[in-house]
């Protein structure tokens, strides 16, 4: 059986990142998306709602795991006996920064694949950044996540404007 | 009558967005300068002083005026009864950072068009950020900035350091 | 009146041209499609041709005109009495060329302003080149450009093939 | 079983594409090397010569297909059952023409996957254009390519100059 | 005598850093490591600590020196006497930052020259931000340090966690 | 003696090929210009005569030579007793095959370097091929190249046409 994980910080998981995690399905027999506890930059979101917001998104969705980790994503894979890393690339602006992840990843971990799937252009342009950035200045977000995320999104907007 | 927006958080006003905005002024009947209240990092000036100097730079320029706004940018559009937007663009190192903000703009609110001009090569190394972060280390900045914004940045970093 | 051109090869003339064709017509009074006989590549279609192809896809636009033109793009602006040029941009892969050229035509003609506006994201991996060679493999392109021209492209490609 | 083509010209297959090669068989169950006829520029070996030298440099890994293909590389998937395109992203230069493509396969056929693999650092900047070249100059090309290709490729030259 | 200054914030020095400066070893008679007390962004390591592990390194290298300053590099070059500033440049990354650097520098000074060496493509991926990232989630990267730095960096996150 | 080779096509010299040349003989004791006899597209002017259009250029300039050559650069610049090779880097277009080329060359031959100098923004947007194209369009080219060759390129352009 061929596992996969999808690693990022889903501060919050946007529609972006599940048209990438519907296409890993139909390419491996399980993913496991991993949720990275430490990260550059403090989230909105704390771990545990981090994945609770996941793990209601991919309920109707066989075959998909959430988990939360801590340390190097080659280490995790490593641990739930995967050898795949996928990663979504946008047409604009995380080329480079994927690259670089990949090549380190690959020096860290030889044995660890970084595979990598196109973001559908319609999704090309957001980001759990841009959305919470969007949210913050009372935009309209239900085009770019899922409406139990956008409910999560307004009442934490709520509680810290 | 033809208005259109031009946005930004100007921390301080350049001669880069002057250039921008001299042009701008050609294409339309009235051009509006609109001043980000909120921003995504801390501003060297505050939105009133922003607004000071830029009202000083476009004293002499017709047709021209400066707003403070805060949330969306395509909401503070229609508020002004503009269908378009004004950015400068540099051809170092903006261009997917803008496209990103277009396209997000255009699913915000697709009746607000994008309009991009080129800044001038002369100017398209030049930033607010650049420019204050050369004042900070003492460089020379009369090329980049106004004689009244050179001023109160000197002022600025005097107080500051 | 504000008259803008509109300037490309159009060989042939496809729904993203078509998409920045009715957002200029949004900003301008007047926009004047110039199609180029000059071209650094051989064309599939005659100037003739690119030049029939766009008047049947404009014909319920108004304030649209098509227009061959020899030269230099900024000289037939002004033939026009037009002071603008205006360019599609796409999110990949011709930003840097556009750059190059708008500096150019600046240095030619500092009195001609070109005006940049974005592709929507659903277009923005098309382009004329693309189309023909999918057409070439005998892929479906109804989606990429009007009827009447990928009537046109069958034709052509029946003919050459 | 999952199969997944390597569509490419291959005009010659470099150490490149064997290193994608050799990384997608670890992914895939079955990987069919799928060589173009048609390509826009023309080739320096013909088909029947690529396929040679694919098939001897594939002779010892398992699971591994060459064929030739006419039309489009998504039709060709689809002959062979399989869901899956494979790519090699270098870091320098193809990146937006990948995107492209990709991009442009999807709305041809929604149902067919592009997988990018990341081409490992030492070969990134290498290619069939480069390799043939520095051939063409005299160049030591032996790192890039297998023996039997460099034979191939210095005859070839042989018989060209 | 020639003399080139390399400067950086060098947080800690890399061997991508150690690979540019050999190369520069090369073509100066004098290269001056010209360490930035001033940066952006805090740094892991003091001043005085970047500068001893910078001297450790260099150790036996010739006709390498090693200084801090403090305000604008050009001006620091002029102290230094000398008339150029050797920057590294990755394939991935820095390239636009790079350039706005170096035509941000050619303005405030005509004089000085900035002369770029490309890094080797086996650490283009590997920076100073990267090696932290990867020892703070305790990542192997003896292969991107020398080890009285790696030794550094273990005893610096062993404190601050 | 330190020798640098400035290699290129050179069909024709540019002021932006000048600038780098005149900043280069700031760094080096001599500086030749190579200039290749191979290209992979068709020249306008023939070997002998962009040889003859540089000599006149830099008629002035002491320390630089002007010498043909045939086969890989990195081979000449040994011929040349030269272990530096000098590129212009253009903010615009050219980072990537540039790179390509430098890493490229660096396998071919560890011991020659490759050295980038930012070509000046006022000369970023130019290259021979856009003069060319310019020319042959009738605009008027006296800024971005010397006399003599717009003088050489009027005349090639009255017989080509």
């Amino acid at each position: 059986m061929k596992t996969a994980i999808y690693p990022g910080t889903f501060d919050p998981v946007t529609k972006g990142h599940m048209d990438i995690l519907t296409r890993a399905t139909e390419l491996f027999d399980e993913v496991i998306i991993a949720v990275a506890a430490d990260s550059n930059k403090a989230t909105l979101f704390t771990l545990q709602e981090r994945i609770n917001l996941l793990e209601e998104a991919v309920r109707d969705i066989e075959r998909v795991k959430v988990r939360g980790f801590e340390g190097l994503t080659v280490e995790f894979a490593r641990e739930c006996g995967s050898k795949t890393i996928i990663r979504g690339l946008r047409v604009v602006g995380d080329f480079e920064y994927e690259c670089r992840l990949a090549l380190m990843n690959k020096k860290l971990a030889p044995d660890i694949e970084t595979v990598f799937l196109m973001t559908n252009s319609q999704f090309s342009f957001i980001s759990s950044s841009a959305i919470k950035w969007a949210v913050s200045l009372k935009g309209e977000i239900s085009e770019f996540v899922l409406p139990h995320v956008e409910q999560a999104l307004l009442e934490k907007y709520r509680h810290n404007l």
